[in-house]
């Protein structure tokens, strides 16, 4: 009798979504991708890369690097930012972290997913490991991410609203798959490597305040890797883990619906509409800051002092994300519509130096956040934002944001991705072999061998 | 305004559960534990290390062990049966992989989970590589098992229902309260390692007939021993992950009741209601193994070929879990009602040696297979089977089981457990040191440094 341990066989024309997902992950590898698709790709690997380079300091990285150091095994990957290289599992961990800790990275905006944190990690790490070249890298940031996402489809947003850190969760199979690419599995291999990373996969948004948010990230990454290598070895697994029994949708689910998982596979790409952030914090949060520098710079410059009460409108969930009066550290900072605004209105900026240089308890910054009423706004898109200052001589300056600096409507152009990463990355390295690494990211398929980028990326460290 | 992301605070009198928890596993290195749990410690970790012993050779372990080697750090723990060290995380997913390969564990009956797997693996790689003495470690398995299964009582069925492989996801934050105990964390620390673990917990049931069900506890322990370590090395987390909006209960839950995780800790163990299997095979086949046992052995002795037809009746989940008339291989043979109860009339043993000189498509095996017809039987507790054989002469003899052999009411004697020991370890090292070993590990209270007993447990390997 069929049992509840039983599950749909592997075989070439099966059709079940894993089945698919796998043939579309083993064909990435040498595929010709669609400009909009490659030059996405490109602009995300840089802002990845950017990340990482700027926090490739930060107390997460160097946590987690201790510990890292003393179980790597044969050096094979560089550590972005550091003098460090380790084992490609750790050296995916590592960078993992780095890339997401200064909350700066990308969004898919229908998951609410941070796509290229877990993909790039591993693939980067392996793809360094194994001498491979930008193109092979370019198809399987693609590759991943599209699984990455297109589970999201299915899954969000049950999935997230159960506690889930979805970009951990199902970034580790967005890893794995670009991981499968890097090492040319094919779409036998590549099913068991999706079926190691669904059992590796965790993550609870408990830890998004803390410092293992970004670890969070960094574990998908190298589980992802881990997978991949495990399943090259030969280690089998459930070759159609999303929909067994007791599989992917089972456990993570229920899922909104598994057609979208496979329809218009390898047609229709999601990685165009993967945002780069223009800010520093939680997207959510966005929105509010543009309409607080539009209020802070549109006619007579405001001096903060000016303003004697703000009242701000946004999405429901932006509030009961990123509401917080009285944000406690820097990390919780990131999270707060009220310390953003507060920035926007005082630094006229709201980029890393805007955050960096501020002190939560700056009495000028405590004033202003106290100041503030947001107020949740059902008819609000996720996208829109609305405030009015009202200044100490009685006027009141209104402002009404539809689309955010950054979002699909009005994303950063090359010019500022640009100046994005050269901010990021003179914090690691010089500046002429920043705006080198710049371009050889913006044109990565045309990279030879991806350790011209890594000792490019590599710095000392104490 | 308080949000979503907002959680309890650290403090060292907090009453919530992870830190009431985390005192206890803080306060158990070094305390004296009862004899009966001491004794169940000892036992258990005789168990444990025979399996390992047993199954060094799988093929999982070989497959896992060949990407591990490669990512190793330095050389801090030995694995069991085999020649290799690697870093204690690295012989953690190893070991954890080997324990429990032959499906021959032990079993906590009320969560379904195998307790001493993935705890065991992680203490005792931290406890070689730190050399820590034999109560040090009793007192961590003690501890982690207590954590593990109380989880257990909390989250038991519905986590289990979902479709998550519990002692995976479980063990993980198991491993890491056994290794804050070996690495003398405080419980603040541990309060973060709980966190850091919790988020890194993951596992399906979807592998269970494949070899990743051996993976997911080998990751379960790795994950916990990082997870201290990581905690040692200063990254923080989630303090109160246990019970924190989108911590472990709302993510894995729902929770039976939070009650269950500190109600007599420390004066009610968990340890000694674990039971240690006396039949490499799943928990839910052993009363009807028992029952055909006891029908091929009472009275003339029977010979297979006089069975015309079998009735058994088993518990509904028994059928759920195991009812598989045509196993396809040795690993869903060992999921198998049918495989099992024809093993048992055939060799009149259901141990190792009947399990692995079996083949599952013996045509002898394959007609008492399909001679037989299993039905649930809702009446039934899980503990009980009711077999009748209809013999050739037309003889019915029926035999019925209410406790079957290892369970809590019937454990497995010493002498037992000797036996079980040596038919395992015999597969990797020689006689004279496995019962050297066995002694050792009866009296670990009393070993002076785990490095006695790792090299007796390392062999030389191709």
């Amino acid at each position: 009798m069929a049992t509840s341990l039983q599950s749909p066989r592997t075989a070439p024309d099966a059709d079940h979504a894993t089945a698919q997902l796998a043939r579309f992950v083993a064909g990435s590898r040498g595929a010709s991708l669609p400009a909009s698709v490659e030059r996405a790709a490109c602009r995300g690997f840089a802002n990845w890369l950017g990340c990482a380079l700027g926090a490739a300091d930060d107390e997460a990285v160097r946590a987690v690097l201790a510990v890292a150091r003393v179980l790597s095994g044969r050096e094979q990957a560089s550590l972005v930012g550091r003098a460090d290289r380790l084992d490609a599992v750790n050296a995916a961990l590592v960078n993992g972290v780095a890339a997401n800790a200064l909350d700066y990275d990308d969004m898919h905006t229908p998951t609410l997913i941070h796509p290229t944190g877990p993909v790039v990690a591993a693939a980067l790490a392996l793809a360094e490991s194994r001498g491979a070249g930008g193109k092979v890298l370019l198809c399987a940031v693609v590759a991943g991410i599209e699984v990455e996402c297109r589970l999201g489809l299915a899954l969000f947003p049950r999935h997230y609203d159960r506690g889930f850190h979805i970009t951990a969760t199902l970034g580790t199979l967005g890893a794995a798959a670009a991981s499968c690419v890097v090492l040319g599995l094919d779409a036998a291999r590549t099913q068991h490597a999706l079926g190691i990373a669904a059992t590796q996969a965790g993550g609870l948004r408990a830890m998004l305040t803390n410092a293992c948010k970004s670890f969070n990230i960094g574990k998908a990454a190298s589980a992802g890797a881990l997978a991949a290598l495990l399943a090259e070895a030969g280690l089998d697994s459930e070759p159609a883990v999303i929909e067994a029994r007791f599989g992917l949708l089972d456990a993570f689910g229920p899922a909104q619906g598994a057609e979208v998982l496979t329809r218009d596979l390898g047609v229709r790409y999601l990685l165009p509409e993967v945002s780069l952030k223009p800010y520093p914090c939680g997207v959510v949060i966005h929105p509010l800051i543009d309409a607080c520098l539009a209020a802070a710079t549109r006619g007579d410059s405001l001096r903060p002092a000016q303003v004697r009460a703000i009242r701000a409108w946004v999405h429901p969930r932006a509030l009961e994300l990123a509401g917080r009066a009285h944000p406690v550290d820097a990390i919780a900072g990131r999270y707060s519509l009220q310390h953003a605004a507060a920035l926007a209105l005082t630094s006229r900026a709201a980029g890393l130096a805007a955050f960096d240089g501020a002190d939560v308890n700056d009495p000028e910054l405590v004033r202003l956040r106290e100041s503030m009423s947001i107020e949740p706004d059902p008819a609000l898109a996720p996208a829109q934002a609305r405030v009015a200052l009202e200044l100490d001589d009685g006027e009141v300056r209104r402002e009404a944001v539809d689309h955010p600096c950054g979002s699909p409507e009005r994303p950063l152009d090359d010019a500022q991705l640009r100046a994005k990463f050269m901010e990021l990355a003179v914090r690691a390295i010089e500046q002429p072999v920043a705006e080198e690494l710049f371009e050889l990211g913006m044109g990565l398929a045309q990279v030879a061998d991806i350790r011209e980028l890594a000792r490019r990326w590599s710095a000392p460290r104490p």
